[in-house]
């Protein structure tokens, strides 16, 4: 049973979805994933989306780029958080998928993450689960402490070694 | 039966798409039009697209605003051409509309009129048909010279008075 | 103990930070709402976002508009979701808000929802909280299915009266 | 006799319009295909446009970039629908060539599909010849199928391999 | 005869288009004007532009809107200048009709003014005028100065007063 | 003698130049203000900005708006610092007012606070002279202190009164 | 003795002003061709634009990115025709340079052209002068109907060849 | 004792900001340069900005990227002049990051440089410290002049060599 449901409308969107699910894999939390066109095949995206409780899920995450529709039609048909991923495009830098995702009407909202922004994507899918799940929390406290050392860390070398050197 | 389909997802797109309707009015093409959101009521949507083909629906006009996922998802449903309308919207201008509308990936192609372009979407809508309907190609080319005319009378209004009395 | 906090940086953005609250009121979650500016006064703000955890907060909606910083660095200072309302402004129309809150570096999500969606922010905290709470999800989901019924209602209307009279 | 007439104003647009051809190809419709500039040979094109309908075009598709006004000036001259291909650019990405395709005054529409839709626009003018030729209808949803099946297989591989091998 | 020729698509455009003649008429340079839609009447504007050379015309000044093509087909028609006026547009503000002007294919110039820069568009005809014209660019030059003094008056003032009475 | 200078290019700026100076003399700071326009007198400007050090000017506030030229002009000719702000425009915005002040090429740098702001712009200009001036320091730690406190008095009034009330 | 000045900032823009200067070759239109910094060098800058005209000058072309000031600043100085060219940027991709240059204010235009439009802005030089040469406008007419069987000859190798050949 | 204090949230930012540290060593003005994330170690940056006015910085030069809030959360902190550098994005180009920083609320101004300005960034700086110190404002006068004398020399060459052999 996967309590996040990852699903992407083309193989193309791999790269940034894998960086959700590696998130997801290094805080110990379950997930699916899929390839489910909204636009090619309505009805079996229809049956995941409206499925996905059933099947445990308690957050979805869905990445898409220009006429981005995947993650607002999850969220019209999933009661719980939808996380979007605003795909970054060769023409228009992505703005058509994140105001495709962000503008949502009133009633239906969709989480939106930055451009290209899968890690954040898993962090905030985890971070919904940590509301319910002190562990978690812990495990995300933890993470949050890695990221500042890594930042230390640099900061260190480069009063160590100067900026020329750096 | 009516052959052209007029779905809007909320009551606020009315006075565009009235003005889709009137078109066919004029030109006498049969249409309905109903109030439908792919957002709110994802099934009552599904089977109204579903089924539009059977109830002899030849184009569907699809009017949305900020991340308008009408006109694409009917495209995925309805196996004719989709029209989107692309509302003009009070903070970005209707450009989400448009990209949301416009930027559709490959295989599920909406045909995108202006911003706020409910009357030309009815043209676009009776020039379809006309394809198959040389009366209905007489009367737009009617309906061209009309408009045609309309531009004439102005420009000899301002021969005749000047650009100060106009 | 307040499950959720709303904050916003002025006054100004009371219009739309209280739609989040009405859906929040309407849905019987409880929260707190506070006017703290992350720029004017950054100690108070530091205190206020660091001890919400303490204080009970699962979810904080923050809203602010231009340069709108408020979202992330509450986001940088509390470990569960927070969610960021981008404001719509008289030059930009909310392009500069929405940048400056969905832009996230890696590490540090903000869950943001529409130009002005104050509402859509207090159902997606709802939605985050009903991961963990089966009781306010049958709530979201009848508030769902009140949000059709007014669409299937409209679209009644329409039927009886014709586009004309509606 | 061709069905669809494809006109582009410069060979540099060849990659995108072939994509058009190609699919028209596919779904065995008849096409003409011509380089033709609407700038620099206006008298040329527009005994181009206005003859397309004697030779029996039903439809045309016409690509251009920067200030794009072959579409527009080919809806102008031609009575059933004409389909505009927004050609990405170098400095603009596109969105110059979008707005001056798709911001067609009332009267006057041009179908816009995204930047660079090559492939759409084939697609869409079959769509468009279907609504009169059940054959063609049917070889559509064929088509559609297809597509399908292509994200079915590689959600199938997905499922078999996890993402890290895929 | 006239040397400039001013001609718009659509009698909107009137209050911009008349500060253009308002700049020739007190600079005492002749000029027609005319209301001719490129896209409504192609044939009775192809006409207009060829002929305006054999009519005196050394100069067409051109203004539209959104998707505006009536400047850049006068260049394709007109062998000197043509000067293009974007209009303000009230859903992307102009910048549809400044993209549809000014982003001309190489071979094919339009001198762009500002968005709604109607007088400045009337300054740049005489201005072209001048440069076979010592008369005329002495009266440029006189109008010139007398911008420069109704600013050198303001701030006059402005140091009598100072700025809260200003 | 004048330790800012303030200027802009037409009284049509007043309004936001005012709240400059405005700030200056709530912080005790001498001004010059002038309405000269780089592009309507040239000659003055230069003088202006040429000498505006002699005088005893130590920061410049210049604003303008579109294609705004006065503030790079002044970092031209005036070796010290230069703060630019981009006028509201009423078709863009202020965008075009923005780019042409903030983008600089290298070695000119303009100071460029936000569109329309106008009373950042005079804080901008305390804070750098305050950098050799405690006592204006010690004025403006002060002036902080006051905008933090209208904060938390609103907060006080919002957590006494309830939303509803506010 | 020049007809026309081609003026930039830095030599890296020479690659589109040569393209300039290449048209002024071929059409035999003489030019001087300089490097001036509007910012680095204002005091020259504005020798070289005041006795621009003395120099026989009736036409400058001036080319400039980012905040694009030269066009505009000669614009201010020099009372003939000045054709600005938007240079595009790594960043914004030339709509700073655009804004910059286009959105003069009332009063001083600048003839603008596309974004890394040097051709054309040899082009319009050449058509301001044959305002008042008939010699060279025969000679652009000439080039104009060159341009034309550049694009004639292309379609009937297309005709001759087919698409997938081509 | 540093007078200028660098700091970036990511060492991704290093070749842009070394620009500026380049200028400040150029120009002998003593500078600290630190890596420190407002977002992954918002207790560290909280002490750093607090501290640097005991530590002798007079002007804070801050680059960050996407929703940048790194600069106006120095300004909140720091009394005195903060410099902002917004970074250049790969999918907005810089104008995600030129929002975040240039569009400060009232109160608290951040002085904006160009996308990418790492260069003008310090000499901003230095402009700013000259107001006070008339040696730097004598060497800041001087590398005004070999930027000058740089682009005197380039034209002095092109003069010599003609363009085509530049």
């Amino acid at each position: 049973m996967a309590q996040v449901g990852i699903v992407m409308g083309s193989d193309s969107d791999m790269p940034i979805m894998a960086k959700a699910a590696d998130i997801l894999d290094q805080l110990g939390i379950s997930y699916e994933m899929r390839i489910i066109s909204a636009h090619r095949e309505p009805d079996v995206f229809f049956d995941y989306a409206k499925s996905a409780e059933e099947r445990g899920c308690k957050v979805i995450i869905a990445g898409a780029g220009k006429a981005a529709h995947l993650p607002g039609m999850c969220a019209a048909l999933f009661p719980m958080p939808v996380i979007g991923i605003p795909m970054k495009t060769s023409d228009l830098g992505g703005v058509d998928s994140l105001y495709s995702i962000v503008q949502m009407p009133s009633g239906i909202p969709v989480a939106t993450v930055a451009i290209n922004g899968g890690a954040n994507a898993g962090i905030l899918a985890a971070k919904i689960l940590a509301t319910s799940d002190p562990q978690l929390l812990s495990r995300l406290k933890k993470y949050a402490e890695d990221l500042k050392n890594q930042v230390v860390e640099k900061d260190r070398r480069l009063q160590e070694s100067g900026y020329k050197a750096y």
